[in-house]
């Protein structure tokens, strides 16, 4: 990611983004033990959850190789925690619901502002540039279902993917409005987690082609 | 897509293009509507069906960022279509069989020589140009089926993907010979065109493994 | 592939590297036969297995077009080995078990070190070449998988995708200490191929996470 803020954001944000990535990565990991995976499909998920999404991006706006695959930092704290669930034998499902859905949220609003911003960077049109935000946010969780055979959670379920669409376009929106970099991503993170979790406290979802 | 034609021709071929993304775009939201998604899944599946072929071309042949991505257009006119026919509870599984197989035997001979033309001018060797064309016809359904846990159809329906490469490789044919760009075109588009129709209205279906 | 040997050696690495093809080809197309597909998904299937794990590589290392879209003679022999399972009505379902495992291991082998020694050509971390070497060994099957609605193997099964880690690490470490290329790889491929046998002969498995 490039933030055009000063140095020592810039160590802030490479930590909040480690952060995000060794949690997606445990998500990733507990349902590899859900789904009764060995360690090694432990290790996959973790990695594919955590870093899919922004390796789908990367692809597609042209950063290649891809960040996660450039910087072996992001690979080392995914395999890590990976690993790490799997000797604890841990897992989110023993965790408090709230604690967890308010985690991911967190990880999702800052996956889903930085990949926005990264798009936006590298010359996207505004309209795909949201979308790669999107694919940043979701893109691991979606790969990781296809992997278990499932269909998409995204796809289906509450309002998730259209908060990270939510919070990438209000950054995107802050920017192209000469908004101050760190400005804008702090309002695309607030916008994508307030709405996040209202949407799981209210059981908002989106509506469906079928009726009722 | 480069085609060696005049400017005029040059607007034309777009605004073909563009309505096959359209089509393309319709029947991947019936079948988000038919799978009982939500709105956010019939935008994702419209844009997957009518561009993931091409953006997946794009990637193999190194045009990256892809057209699809670096073009709002495309996105545009996905996303739109999508959006209406998730507001007038449309559904092309209300619409006449025989008009919705026209048209798309029509958008697959399309992009299916589009996709062929184009990786030939980003000189690949014919075999591999031809599978591009199939891939870019075929591509998008089947991405589409995988994220709502179906075996993509290609895989085992009647001549479509075949007819996909059989347009691809004509068109190749053609240029190989010399002949003009857009006759060639035009052999591949009606070539698969005519052998999609045929296999639909003769039930006509590729020798399986199995033997019966 | 690059290998720092002589050109005779080269034809030889070019001639393993094509029967591996053929034979995780033969795999695919006998997958296809299986599921009950046509000629046509015999074909993809054939092309998806032999060639789909090093075409993700080279997307993600940045080697694109990819090589087996690059140079035609990898999608012919894929192909060609589909085909001649089709016409043949052969499968690897009839043939001996153990010659099957054997061949499968020794194409794993060769896969794994290929891929990650050029991944390291690509100037990968060591980490990220390892992992690139065992997407090398496994992706193709991976996809086949997905496409035909399965849970790919390699998630679940015994020591298969560890073992075209170990082989890759194996390489990659010598490399790293400065060993002679062609002894790296030797001894990358012997160490899969030992790990992959003697885990199938005495049925070994990694640690699940359920427990038991």
């Amino acid at each position: 990611m490039k933030f055009a803020v000063r140095p020592r954001a810039v160590h802030l944000l490479l930590a909040i983004d480690l952060v995000g990535t060794a949690l997606f990565a445990a998500e990733g990991a507990s349902t590899a033990a859900q789904a009764r995976l060995d360690l090694l499909g432990m290790l996959v998920l973790a990695f594919v959850t955590a870093l899919g999404g922004g390796i789908v991006r990367d692809l597609l706006i042209g950063d290649i190789p891809p960040g996660a695959i450039r910087n072996w930092n992001y690979a080392a704290v995914a395999l890590a925690t990976g690993g790490a669930v799997f000797v604890l034998r841990a897992s989110t499902a023993g965790v408090n619901h709230w604690l967890v859905t308010t985690l991911d949220a967190a990880g999702l609003s800052f996956f889903a502002v930085a990949g926005a911003t990264k798009a936006l960077d590298f010359k996207l049109n505004p309209l795909l540039a949201t979308m790669m935000g999107g694919i940043t946010g979701v893109g691991g969780g979606t790969i990781r279902d296809l992997l278990i055979g499932q269909v998409p959670k995204v796809l289906r379920s509450d309002v998730y993917a259209a908060a990270a669409l939510f919070g990438a376009a209000i950054t995107i929106l802050c920017l192209k409005l000469k908004v101050n970099a760190a400005a804008a991503s702090g309002c695309g993170i607030l916008g994508c987690f307030v709405l996040r979790m209202l949407a799981v406290y209210l059981h908002w979802n989106l509506p469906g082609a079928g009726g009722s």
